[in-house]
């Protein structure tokens, strides 16, 4: 009898093991999506009195361990939804490290130009990055993610990926499986060409709520061109956000953006490149002390 | 004193279940790196035993939700690793999924070609094909992952993410923030033209072992363009992998390739599209009954 009581303690200790386990694995590839507690319920064979003990243990460690948090949405059709969230102090250190790995010399190129090639295709730079953006418009409204070919794919599919919504890109040419697009001439900031951005036009649906995501911003021509390219599908700008703006510009043609970092000063002669904090810190309220 | 022990129960308890989620969580996001036991002894200040107990329990709970599993090396260097693997069953649900997504006629382009950028872009969709993509190449030696822009890199990037390794980008046109590039000219198979293909020349070092991935692939010009550039760099192919191959090509350039789906037929006129399960199952060994 004792016996039968112990495995039966071992048994429950074991159930909620996994569940803890394979819920934290759910819940972390499925942000922002309502998942009902009879879910889990019936997955696990357990009380839902239970599932809530565990999305409480889950809920208290993601929020101490700068995860993020969960969401509870009460009554019939509620459940429980993961938002991902940097904390200030995972912040604080996933910037000063992108600084660190920017200033190193041997990116400088020909023209002042930077080699961030090697970051743009790092998984785990990238998804430092996605997270850092996706904390910082957690609270818009945000339908679609916009970016242009060719670097900022990565940094907006990182960042889709946390706020688990849709990436559409913008190209430079059209392409015949796209389908029938919409095109805009702009004005690249920096060097006044005057370029054209396309998109397919059954990739936007009209009135969406769009955030613009880039690697790079001197002047913001890119940007600026997706902005207005957003006009012609009567979609709105949620928020705009950069991996780098450089501070080596004379107008800024956008205001209301947020970068991690920024390209203080490059020269060229002695080889220094200085790489400092962005905006970010200004413009997103995070979780955690200063 | 009963009370004592009773809170210190709760108190180890409450130590595992908060253990096992955040490490579920760190693992997760550090695929095929070696974590040291030490290092989580260190974060928890518990004990190496109750660690061992903990990844035992999140071992056993990958492995039966097909998420997985966890590498342990023995001794003073050793530690565990978090290997990303699809299981039969959910391969078999993934790439039904997919076929039935790629068969809507909503997608047929003049043409015949298919619109596929909204699943391209959609970060859920992406995530389990980089998953069978990673399960399908786990046991090789890859460096490096290689696609070409536009639609690739979505992919590549999905799958670098649960092997760990970086993305380089191949593009038709040079860039001043590449640095020096390597270029190649091939013959795109399916249309008999002559194109050029561009590497920065730092994106890869020599001898690397390459996972190619792409989107599409009909006659495989590109990919074997890409293999002809991987040449350059005295790289070798470890692996190539296709979301969707096109049935609908006289000589395929490539031979030895995983797809996930093969796109069987196009019929305009009725406005039917036939997509099947790929070379996958053949060519991949999956944990799971048949």
């Amino acid at each position: 009898m004792t016996d039968r009581i112990v495995t039966g303690v071992f048994d429950v200790k074991f159930r909620r093991s996994e569940r803890l386990v394979d819920m934290t694995h759910y819940l972390l590839e499925k942000p922002r999506i309502l998942v009902p507690l009879s879910f889990f319920a019936d997955r696990y064979q357990s009380a839902k009195s239970s599932i809530s003990e565990d999305l409480t243990i889950i809920k208290e460690t993601f929020e101490k361990r700068g995860i993020g948090t969960l969401q509870t949405v009460p009554g019939a059709a509620g459940g429980v939804k993961f938002i991902s969230r940097t904390d200030r102090a995972e912040a604080k250190e996933a910037i000063s490290e992108l600084c660190t790995l920017m200033e190193n010399p041997d990116r400088l190129l020909p023209g002042g130009y930077l080699y961030m090639t090697d970051l743009i295709g790092s998984p785990q730079v990238v998804s430092k990055v996605g997270k850092l953006l996706a904390t910082a418009f957690a609270d818009r409204e945000i339908d679609t993610i916009m970016t242009v070919a060719t670097k900022g794919i990565p940094i907006a599919m990182a960042t889709a990926a946390y706020l688990n919504v849709p990436v559409v890109i913008v190209r430079n040419d059209s392409k015949v499986t796209e389908g029938p697009t919409v095109s805009i001439n702009y004005v690249s900031g920096s060097q006044k060409r005057i370029q054209t951005m396309v998109l397919s036009k059954r990739s936007l649906r009209e009135g969406a709520n769009v955030l613009i995501v880039d690697d790079f911003m001197k002047a913001g021509g890119t940007i600026n061109g997706m902005i207005n390219l957003l006009k012609e599908f009567d979609a709105s700008v949620s928020g705009i956000g950069v991996l780098v703006e450089s501070e080596d510009t004379k107008e800024r043609l956008v205001d209301d953006y947020v970068s991690l970092v920024k390209l203080r000063d490059v020269d060229v002669r002695s080889q220094q490149i200085k790489v400092v904090e962005g905006n970010y810190f200004s413009k997103v309220s995070l979780f955690g002390g200063d």
